[in-house]
């Protein structure tokens, strides 16, 4: 029955969709309009309408291809919110006019050992990130939430609660997410200590989280204009770590420092902070490699480890935790036309927190 | 009833002893033969005729003052097996003619949060270890186990069984004990597929422990005459690492790397052939920074941690493991007077696997 049903569904969506985007045309150039084709919605994906769509600093890092992975055209935008209004005829999870969520990931192997635990980020056939990946089912290139619409499979959408300010909802999918699952990985709770370091896009989402996990939670940063701000996303402390003596000061404190600076920098100092058997968790995604002191963790059984994002089922468990918290992320609304001005701002570290780009502007 | 008895004990102890040692006069001499005096027993000590000293590279970097922490005149040696011949009124774990061993380290805080945990090696306020340390009870530098005998609080005195010969149990007081911790923090059992980095005094201990534990084990080497020796000290497989090929075959491999090498490499190989938030552990202490691709640990979930010997009862639990297991060191047995000619052949990787200096020979 599945069956007929399905192949009936395919011969009415097998066109191709007009779509319309900001894309990157080469390295470092500047986003500008682009007109191009979403694949047809197959039996198990759904077409969703992009209503809002957050500016990530790893967006930047695809523009400039500063990991030599990046293909041109390059549409970013891999915090994509909207509402379905069209669902393939396998499609179980979804109905039109469902509020959906799409983060990083738009397809994984689903058979290695990482995909079988929910893994998908980490999968060990290469996950189809949302822009600059292959599209598995045609081979082209994938682009991602600058857009007016995108297709994808129902496994990887995800549900999002009405609860919740949508244009808010979407820096979750990968900020949340890239904070919120390291906490639950090293189980951070009451009675630890946690740094955040770096009070961007992710630091401030770790606030919030580390915050609403039970923590005692301390804002590493090395501009003093950020005290505020942490303090009233929650923070219970701030150290400006400009100063060498409040570094000293921090020596063996925290169990646990989340770090979220995207840029090249000095480790050794928040591996100084940790107490003996505590972790350094490493966000960012600069190639720059690290001058470690291994030494010094050997003498304090400290731990440096990476993380990416999230799987599929643990950003639902998020997005829901969010919900249950009422936790979302403080955005600055933007319109399509004013992305690249929002790089530069980006660069400059002048945003509280995530740029948002309203799609409806596009 | 116990002071009346102290009193007349210590009054009888009182006197500190002359005491025979090889030691180095200064950074990278020689080894020579030293007089010198031990502490008097005190009421909590025991006084131990050292029968065995096993001679760990850490020995060598001491004498070389390769971390800038050695005292002179210094005499290394911190796997230290012999018998009581004298105990302290207040004494209570140990008797005259109790077979024991001293590890690296002699005294602690006990007050701090690590000593509590039974993790004296990261004592907050600074662990006395065996030789280079500072003595609690007198304030004089401690000397090591190249020594004929030595006096040690008893809370830092290990039970050795009569089960196992004693000369090949030696090196479990560092090389064991150095080995057994991570792969007990870190759970290795069975079902998982674990690496060990290089095959001296402590890698064969790691074989060994691994092995007994279940796991499955790879010895990772750049000497392919280490292959026989790996195996039959009952690796699964040895893989030369000298081959790249080999290296990348690896990628994705292991839960687990425990990385025993005590000089300056190049740590990223090791971190590649993790699988996802599998952890390499490094044992050495050499001072020279590792460059890390933090980025590769970031898109594969990977862990880089350090480990430092381990406390005392943990140390205890090892030494009991090896008796109900059967293990112990495989060991080259030296006279005192061949001691820095016993250096010149670990600094080229010739020996299997531990020189254990026989104290008669003093």
């Amino acid at each position: 029955m599945i069956e007929t049903k399905t192949t009936a569904i395919e011969e009415t969506t097998a066109a191709t969709l007009p779509s319309r985007a900001y894309a990157a045309p080469g390295a470092g150039a500047k986003l500008a309009p682009w007109n191009f084709e979403r694949r047809a919605v197959g039996p198990h994906d759904v077409l969703l309408e992009i209503q809002y769509c957050g500016v990530c600093h790893t967006d930047i890092h695809f523009v400039n291809n500063d990991l030599g992975i990046s293909l041109y055209p390059l549409v970013p935008g891999h915090e994509i919110v909207g509402v379905i209004t069209k669902v393939g005829g396998h499609v179980k999870k979804f109905k039109e006019g469902d509020i959906v969520g799409v983060g990083c990931l738009v397809e994984s192997c689903r058979e290695c050992a990482n995909c079988k635990e929910g893994e998908e980020q980490y999968c060990l056939n290469g996950a189809v990130y949302t822009y600059s990946g292959i599209e598995k089912e045609t081979g082209n290139v994938t682009q991602g939430g600058y857009s007016n619409q995108v297709v994808v499979n129902e496994d990887f959408v995800l549900h999002v609660s009405d609860k919740l300010p949508l244009s808010k909802v979407a820096p979750l999918l990968c900020a949340g997410i890239t904070t919120y699952s390291p906490l639950r990985r090293w189980k951070i709770g009451k009675d630890q200590k946690v740094a955040i370091v770096g009070l961007g896009g992710l630091g401030h989402m770790a606030i919030k989280f580390a915050v609403s996990m039970g923590a005692d939670v301390t804002l590493l940063s090395t501009s003093p204009s950020k005290e505020q701000d942490a303090l009233h996303l929650g923070a219970h402390q701030f150290v400006l770590t400009t100063n060498e003596e409040n570094e000293k000061n921090l020596a063996g404190t925290f169990d646990f420092i989340l770090d979220t600076v995207s840029s090249a920098h000095d480790l050794n100092p928040y591996l100084a902070m940790l107490k003996t058997h505590g972790t350094l968790v490493c966000l960012g995604i600069d190639p720059t490699p690290a001058q470690i002191a291994v030494v010094g963790m050997v003498f304090t059984g400290r731990t440096l480890a990476g993380s990416l994002i999230g799987g599929i089922a643990e950003t639902q468990e998020m997005l829901d935790y969010c919900a249950e918290h009422n936790i979302t992320s403080d955005v600055e609304m933007i319109e399509m036309k004013d992305i690249n001005q929002a790089y530069e701002r980006m660069l400059r570290r002048d945003v509280k927190y995530r740029f948002v780009i309203d799609m409806a502007t596009l």
